[in-house]
């Protein structure tokens, strides 16, 4: 059975402001030293494992042309641009349909286009095994991460040690993000893994679980389906997009269906969900610092400095990110990264589009 | 008798670096919202006792240009450029025989280019007393200045209650920048005050004391002054100061005088010393910042941010300096902006012009 992907571009990767912005989010950024993309990395990635002509990229009409750019050999149908957002159910779905239409059935990954890989060959071994999971057991299959810390920004996966196929177990229940307590509990117990967001099935099986659970987001995502290639292709979309409901793939099927497996992955995941992703990356000097770009430091101790042309001069700084770019420079307290999103969201109050 | 004046301006101003530079330093610069620079601030607040001809800058040629700009009704001769830097007798010595030679005697005002002061009417009414007690008393004359904090960067003064002329108290003796403890002592003991580094005296007497405590300088001085107007008087000027010792007028004489008076001033004098002085001279908001500039921030207390051109976002900050500049931004904890200087050493020692 072919193996296809459906890539997920479309967030708008705020907390990385500012170097990611509503015209260039995170996904089209490069925040390693190869000079990649972050979705550049995410495809190169499966190369191996998927053809390019099998790979398509879920996103809006903003992102078209950085997508084309940035992923010259997917073509150019395979962009798919949700006209409005609706949450994952119905972006998945209309990767789902639009692989249907091709192949009538195949397998699908589902993978963001902004996470980081530091053992690739580990990933493409258990992604495999994955692909080989969700077509001959017909389930739907989730990459769980093995935990190294009490984390509470993450979902987790609780999963049961009997009834495994190899390295495939059995899902027990989804959990949404917990308190410190709670994830402290769950890191712990041993049984628990983090939700990474990476998912592989038959397109057939997820299609199949959408229909039973989100009927609504189901009709909608067959209009569009029997309109590709004609020339009412747009406007189906549009109007069967407009009229669905908003809904998450984990909330709206995860959450619902049983016989869920999911694969322990052990391979440098890494969401790059905060701007503290870049101490993890990279080796930091002996004050704890990582520093790039022009910068002139004195007594400053476990800092994240990424300079830009402007020189930044640190006098006696802890536990802070600075971050400069063309037209705006960020200084933000390493506890405070969540909080990001309220500087961007009081640009966009005040109207100042240009730093957005 | 005539008052006459001579503004040193010669400092580098490295502590108030990105926004001093090389070029450029503290004294020709706004840091108040009037828009006007602090040697401009420090002529004005004297232009009811001294008359523009009578002013005296003490400088070096560096900076002859930017005093011509900032003061143009000061005439170009009273400009005093220090060949080599030799610290304050010289530079005191350098203007006070060109007012001899001018005046054969006068009251001589020597104020700092840089310093700030809140009430200008008490400060006149003060100055006015000095002048008074410096040309009756034919006595050395200092401004101090009562302490409201047991301030470690600055010099003392210890006077005595008995013998004062109106507000004109004996000083006992000077006291080197103490440690804390020593300050808290000096405080609550009420007989300190401040070293303003202003002082009041007529020329017969600074030039009289020069005389008597540092004869090799004295004698370069009445070389210096022989040459006023002549053909050799740069080349003079150049040879004289190249062998002078280097020596301040702390140190030199006022340490050694005996019969030196001090006013004891309160007049919102501030040395501007650090960045910090910006938060004692502006009205704070309920946080504790003064925020200026392009500036957007979120959980920020206790913060100086000075803004320019690019958007500073600020998140989670607490007793931070932030002073953006054209091409340099600094970014200070506010127990640390001593070491300020350490930056600018260390751009020196790396040779980025640029940035000095």
């Amino acid at each position: 059975m072919k193996t296809t992907a459906l890539i997920l571009a479309g967030g708008k990767g705020e907390r990385f402001w500012p170097r990611s912005r509503k015209n260039c989010p995170k996904q089209f950024l490069s925040l390693t030293d190869d000079g990649k993309t972050m979705i550049q990395k995410t495809v190169d990635r499966i190369r191996s494992l998927v053809e390019p002509e099998d790979i398509f990229i879920s996103t809006n009409a903003n992102y078209r042309e950085l997508v084309k750019e940035q992923l010259p050999d997917v073509p150019e149908s395979n962009i798919l641009c949700e006209p409005v957002g609706r949450n994952t159910a119905p972006g998945i779905g209309l990767g789902a349909v639009h692989i249907r239409k091709k192949y009538e059935d195949a397998v699908m990954l589902v993978l963001p286009s902004d996470h980081l890989i530091g053992d690739e060959d580990t990933f493409r071994s258990v992604l495999s095994e994955a692909i080989e999971t969700a077509e001959e057991e017909s389930c739907l299959v989730t990459m769980g991460i093995t935990p190294t810390a009490p984390e509470t920004g993450y979902g987790y996966i609780k999963f049961l040690r009997e009834g495994a196929r190899k390295n495939a177990y059995k899902v027990e229940r989804f959990v949404e993000k917990p308190d410190l307590a709670k994830a402290k509990e769950y890191l712990a117990d041993g049984g628990y893994l983090w939700n990474s967001g990476m998912f592989v099935w038959k397109v057939s099986t997820i299609l199949g679980c959408i229909e039973k659970y989100l009927p609504e987001i189901y009709s909608g995502l067959v209009k569009i389906e029997n309109a590709i290639g004609s020339t009412d292709q747009e406007s189906v979309l549009n109007s069967a997009f407009e009229t669905m409901p908003s809904e998450s793939i984990d909330y709206g099927v995860l959450e619902k269906e049983d016989g869920i497996r999911v694969l322990p992955g052990d391979f440098g995941w890494d969401d790059v969900g905060s701007w503290l992703a870049l101490g993890r990356m990279h080796a930091l000097d002996d004050a704890g610092n990582l520093v790039s770009g022009n910068a002139v430091t004195t007594g400053v101790s476990s800092c994240i400095i990424e300079g830009g042309k402007k020189l930044i001069a640190a006098v006696g700084l802890k536990d802070l990110v600075i971050v400069d770019t063309e037209d705006a420079i960020l200084i933000c307290n390493k506890d405070n990264t969540a909080d990001i999103k309220k500087i961007v969201e009081s640009l966009r109050k005040d109207k100042r589009e240009e730093y957005l």
